[in-house]
């Protein structure tokens, strides 16, 4: 591997494992079955990309680390409430997490329905802490910002439309997945995004317009691999949006011009940090990553 | 009617009506069903007696009433937020909520499940407001005080413990019962009332404990009403309770003991609110009503 590739992963991987601590500690302790049930969602592993572009770009700017990896450990409690319910017999209908049994299989749906409430909860409260930022304006704008990706114009909302699109009578346009997609996963990867530059007290905005190209080409790999991985390297069921007649951008776009539609995302988001020149080389290469990955 | 009690009516209705007001204008509009949804939970009424309190102990210490009617707005949209979750079938699968259909039979489990989810983040993105409050510091204390109120040690902990109590071998205990209730319901109440004290910038102190007591009285009374009370009055399941061998605070101590417990609490609340004079003479009679209403 290149190494530029290893220390993007090197980074990757620490900033994982320390957002992972950082769950550890903030979340309750596994007492009852509804606290078990937020650890067992939250610690569970995964990319932690969201929370590895808060680090790297706070990072970037010199910010100090123990604010940002709060700011992860938030970000990732909101992501783990929306795979819980997500999840749900009533949304995705998923018996299968990252390879384990999701929340409302090895629990129950009411387990589920609470863990992911808490989770939601617990993101807002640690963003109040004073440990997240010494000024209680940039805390603000921090909640601010993450309330403003969760809910009916972000995440919740793009969940929304999904699945209205499972019962439309015709499917998405490429506009249309696009627009849900900016939504239902482009949102809170903004919002990691913008919270490394709240916190650096850097401009937002190149950062914001990158995590915009890279959530997009993060999804667009997501449809090439539902359709050409395993489900065991996945850990989840594949091939499901098929199955279902649901427009993806394999569906609309073709193995070939989704794969080139994800090239030409990659290096849109890499346009974007031409200002920051050496110290933004693990953006770009999780920009890379995005649509190289396997799993 | 007592002129005491006729004021307090006048200010309760007052405050709902603010606070209806309040919600319309922070709602999104119901350009989707998600929305509607949203619009549907939230402004079907009730008393608003979580909003009442933020509004009466503010207006005590003359606060401006802006911030107070954005926050009891939050608080009725946490409120809402966990009744559309209550009443889902994995949870206490009620059919109708104030006369009218709960939000999955209107639409479905997967829009009351977003609906949810997006009126908690809109509660916390209300207090970011700088209209919420000018010092950006208060702002945070009310945050925090709200993701303490609904997360695993507040509201979203007491319905996990209400669940398990239906499976569980031996019915709860009076401490245990008013353990539940204090979490389940209590924290919010609580909540309300710590920030209309926040807002004004006066000792939370006696406005939590009579809160507390308030709360209680408030649940004592509900189980007293779903024994004797009819359900068109109350616009919603009544014995149910019973009917799952669920133990109240009327299957521990009777209908009199009951009585005599909610007349005992709303004695403690009203207890609390002695430095205050006149100028209390609301909450007192908030105490009352609790204990005296048939609805």
């Amino acid at each position: 591997m290149d190494p530029k590739q290893l220390a993007f992963h090197a980074a990757l991987s620490q900033a994982a494992s320390a957002v992972e601590d950082r769950l550890d500690a903030l979340l309750p302790a596994a007492e009852t079955e509804l606290a078990a049930a937020m650890r067992y969602a939250t610690l569970s592993g995964g990319k932690r990309l969201r929370a590895f572009l808060t680090l790297e770009i706070a990072g970037m700017f010199r910010a100090p680390r123990v604010p940002a990896e709060r700011v992860g450990a938030a970000i990732e409690c909101i992501h783990a409430y929306s795979l819980i319910h997500d999840d749900l017999p009533c949304m995705d209908d998923d018996d299968l997490r990252r390879g384990k049994p999701t929340v409302h299989k090895r629990w129950d749906e009411a387990t589920a329905v609470l863990a992911g409430d808490a989770l939601q909860t617990l993101a807002f409260e640690i963003l109040t802490g004073a440990q997240t930022a010494q000024d209680p304006a940039i805390r603000i704008k921090l909640i601010r910002s993450l309330a403003q990706a969760g809910g009916v114009f972000g995440m919740v909302g793009g969940q929304a439309l999904d699945i209205a699109a499972e019962t439309a009578v015709s499917p998405l346009s490429l506009d249309e997945i696009s627009a849900l997609q900016s939504l239902k996963t482009g949102a809170l990867i903004r919002c990691a995004a913008e919270a490394g530059a709240l916190l650096s007290r850097s401009d937002p905005s190149p950062f914001v317009a990158y995590a915009d190209a890279l959530g997009l080409a993060f999804q667009v790999q997501d449809d090439i691999l539902d359709v050409t991985g395993d489900a065991e390297a996945a850990g989840k069921r594949l091939r499901k949006d098929d199955a279902a007649g649901k427009a993806t951008f394999v569906s609309i776009l073709g193995i070939d011009g989704a794969k080139r539609r994800a090239s030409e995302l990659a290096e849109e988001a890499i346009s974007h940090l031409s200002p920051f020149g050496l110290a933004a080389e693990n953006l770009r290469q999780a920009a890379r990553f995005a649509i190289q990955r396997t799993s």
